[in-house]
């Protein structure tokens, strides 16, 4: 099979499309055909390096993909061959909370990922995909929309009547709008480009605002919502954003911390977040019960992911490339 | 009434013992005679204008106190004459979550406090004192000991067989390591004197640790633990500490953020929140409902409160300047 | 004022409209002048005295209200002259969980009610009106619509992607309709009548079903769920719905208990309860904090009551005698 | 190797103990030796054919069971040859809510279980057994421990300052007894004979009620809370019994089913569930994050489980007819 590799050294440069083995499923184990892949940020920093500078090479990049099983080995119960997956992104953390060894059995590092035209996993590692989504659709979900599930439902507990706020345009931000919505929710979504901010509120966006014309948002996102601030930030930006985002916030309000785009640490201002009762919570993509439930509001709301550009495998480095620009809206797309 | 003043302008040295007139309870309002007082952290804060440097003038101090009913206005059913009682930190927060309204309600800021020898306040703004209790002991509890209470049970959800670590031997902190023990959870006392960690280890602590000797106490707690962290770290450092908090914590763990005796603000390093999924709770004292719990609690383990030592009303600036000298270990108590 | 009175003895036919003197509010107190009220089945029960037989008479009957502050006692900073408010119906119940103190202080028996041209209450025991409502709508919230919140959100859990079953088509069942969609959930309604069910579609009901025509709903709804059972069941029957709500969850499912119009008693299948671990969870309305956080629902949505008949306040009788004979569709109105 | 064995039909005279060739670990499996296992009533109602007649034969009966690995499979990471271990009940439960896949999963039926010298499962189905506890004491816990923990913890929310009522004195009582104490609260516990509640005390009930001679003892619950009632009942009477726990649990409290000893249907007072906003939750068992948790909890309070007799595994049927003779105190053991 063809597949995207690390090979040797870190950086974009050193990305290539080789030739491996064909995988064989045992028992207990589901080979995948893989039709489609899509990007994360996560995946850039992992090529670059800066994700896990220990990461043992060779590594197959990719934490998500969708396809069909095209072979099972011995008792394998739960799919057939021919049902249309995803591989999850933390292959044995299934249920429940998270623990070390769940949140180490992560695709594209530690383990080998979706760059690829087959993978091999646990025949619990996958998920069903609803019908009406394409595989292009579906790849875009198992890291960004369950992280924005997470974020909003689980972690966040965002219901109908409530307002949040998204930053930027990015995977995860532009899932969170669209989740907000079939939620009964009010989102808020910042960026720096009015193009963007347009685009977002045409996908329902209930107000936009550029943080460079307005970089004390969060005092203007408090007149928004009346005074009361919002009842949940999801913070994707990190170190540049936490502190409007705590201004944005209101009384017991939560943060869900996911990303640090513009920076891994932070100034906190501590008496805020304790004088308010803040609650920051950490995201970390999400079990496969949250996959699941996430697939069962989709499939209602029939919500599409928002797909900016696709590449063919071959062309990964590039895609990783034009993830890297920042110029996209919503997800990157690798056809396989 | 006697009552204890910030008169004129902030500053330990403007504290002045006056005369007040008797207050008389309105319908719905009750007397309380107050026989005990305790002082907080925010106590000095207030009387040096660090906490709310636009707090109207005159204004008597004190958030915690205990007494008996004196007298009842019309249509006061909830509490009879004679009743021992505590007023409650934030007035109108009976239950439920905060909002503006409840948080602005304080005792001893924005209203009026306990440092005087009545006070008038809604028949609803009162708990029950345990019957064990005597005064100067009940009047500990309405903000350390509820904000220990919500910070391991209401938002720390400990549990028995659990680890807590607590950050030194301060009012909050005792009260935590004695609701610890209540709760079957073990936990682990810092500070950098070796006669309170003595002290602690005493009074139940499961370990014990000098932070001067090991500043990098982190990784020593993950050792303690077995490499798993602990499940909640009790965080009143603020900007000295979280970092080493953050390295204490466990995947999935939590820290109730308290106080920021070492700094108000701090780096926080964002990475380690998300990718080991670590929530942040401020923690702001708490509601009546939750007071009326810890009593429960405090009544079936026949706990008493942690008393370093205790002064007469008119030395409440000596007893407050004991605080700030940071020696005391547990509360600081008035009577009055 | 002119104000509906049960007057000597329980019984429709005791029912009279007379005069009181009008009230005055105390300190803390607010006297609403009331321009609507709405019907509950508790109402006509506590009229018959089936509710609780040693109700002390007179009573002014009604739980729901709404109309503006007429004056305020000293001391009131929550509400001015001229606000539209409606009262809650338990009145001391503001936030947190239930206790006996709070459960005993609703609207219309033990205290006196909503059928009046004015009613006195504490400034606390008021929410503002969404402006968009009119008085009419507003009056059916307090306790159709606070019941199906906290039956779907506060203790039901229910968000987008979930299915939720709602028996009939009385004022919480529609209510809950009109939530579920804010919530992104869908809803299966079930009646004995086909023209209801019909109106139930057009509001929005994702499936219906008459129990007439299928006394075992309990496993079409499995099938309209694809074999899983619905998430929720809103059961209002009681004695009779019960083994049919339980055939109709999902493993792991929940039945907010809410009303007992076909019978007070229920034989339980306990295996199935304890097998399938199906949560039953009794609802008693709520409080202030789920009323408000209801009205910021209701807003962003813009959801307007559904209203069967409206009466003028003389006619309190013939809308009680509507009521009992199960014919409406939606809440019953009363204009004052 | 030599096991327990229901052949041909159900019925305790059916119960054969045979020879079954050795199993052979599968790629991620493990064969554990067993040496002890422990009796719960399902499996009474297994044999008997009570509890699934559709059951396909021969089964080896058995939910509980404790030894030590003896064979690995090839990928197996978890776990290594000689590790003292459990099975766990539901083999597929690992994390987070049932579903009925997860719940088809467990031991004893559908799945082969204990009673024999082997056992083949997932090294994802298996728990490391705290060092102090003897392979005896192990094989109490994975069912009536592990239910009692999520009675009285993840579902319960028991804690400190609390009452639990726990019916007789069976297995998942006595454990629920040791852990409420851990939890620090208070357990009053129930039997018909006197001899059974002193034991009870002398493990630590705090008031034990005899209900033969106190038929109406949900009254005398809430005297002995102070009319507050208990805030947890632990149900294992089921149909004769449910209608006192409701008489004895406070207003918001909740009622664990668990057990249908006296009857599996129960009239049910519905009006007394909603008006007092009782939660009556089904319980099953648990997942091996809750086996987990419950570990930590019992290695910290060093709890050992209390047992009542031992057989050897040739008289499981003696056994089993002690259990049904129901004049045990504690869990009944087998050793291996």
């Amino acid at each position: 099979m063809r597949a995207v590799e690390i090979r040797g050294a870190f950086g974009l440069d050193r990305l290539r499309v080789g030739e491996r083995p064909d995988p064989k499923p045992g028992p207990g184990e589901v080979v995948v055909r893989l039709r489609a892949a899509s990007l994360n940020y996560r995946d850039l920093l992992m090529v670059r390096g800066h994700y896990n500078p220990r990461q043992p090479l060779p590594l197959i990049p990719g934490s998500d993909g969708a396809g069909e099983v095209q072979a099972i080995g011995s008792g394998v119960t739960r799919v057939a061959v021919g049902d249309r997956v995803c591989p999850i992104f933390a292959q044995r953390w299934l249920g429940g909370e998270p623990d070390p060894r769940r949140l180490r059995s992560t695709l594209g590092g530690p383990l080998n990922g979706t760059f690829a035209e087959q993978i091999v996993v646990s025949e619990e590692g996958l998920v069903a995909i609803p019908s009406y989504l394409s595989d292009l659709e579906a790849a875009c979900l198992p890291c960004a929309a369950v992280t924005a599930y997470n974020a909003l439902v689980t972690e966040g507990g965002l219901t109908a009547g409530q307002t949040v706020l998204l930053q930027g345009t990015g995977g995860v931000s532009m899932f969170a709008l669209q989740l907000a919505q079939a939620l009964g929710a009010r989102a808020i979504v910042t960026s720096s480009q009015d193009t963007k901010l347009e685009h977002a509120s045409q996908l329902g966006a209930w107000a936009v605002l550029n943080y460079d014309q307005e970089p004390q948002w969060g005092q203007r996102v408090k007149k928004l919502t009346g005074g009361r601030g919002v009842d949940l930030v999801v913070e994707v930006g990190g170190g540049g954003t936490l502190a409007q985002s705590l201004a944005a916030v209101r009384v017991g309000g939560r943060i869900a911390m996911i990303g640090v785009l513009s920076g891994a640490t932070s100034e906190l201002a501590l008496t805020s977040v304790l004088m308010r009762r803040v609650r920051l919570q950490g995201i970390m993509v999400g079990s496969r019960d949250s996959f699941e439930a996430l697939n069962r509001l989709l499939e209602v709301h029939q919500i599409r992911p928002v797909i900016d550009r696709t590449y063919p495998l071959d062309e990964a480095r590039a895609a990783l490339e034009w993830m890297a620009s920042g110029s996209h809206f919503g997800k990157i797309g690798l056809t396989i």
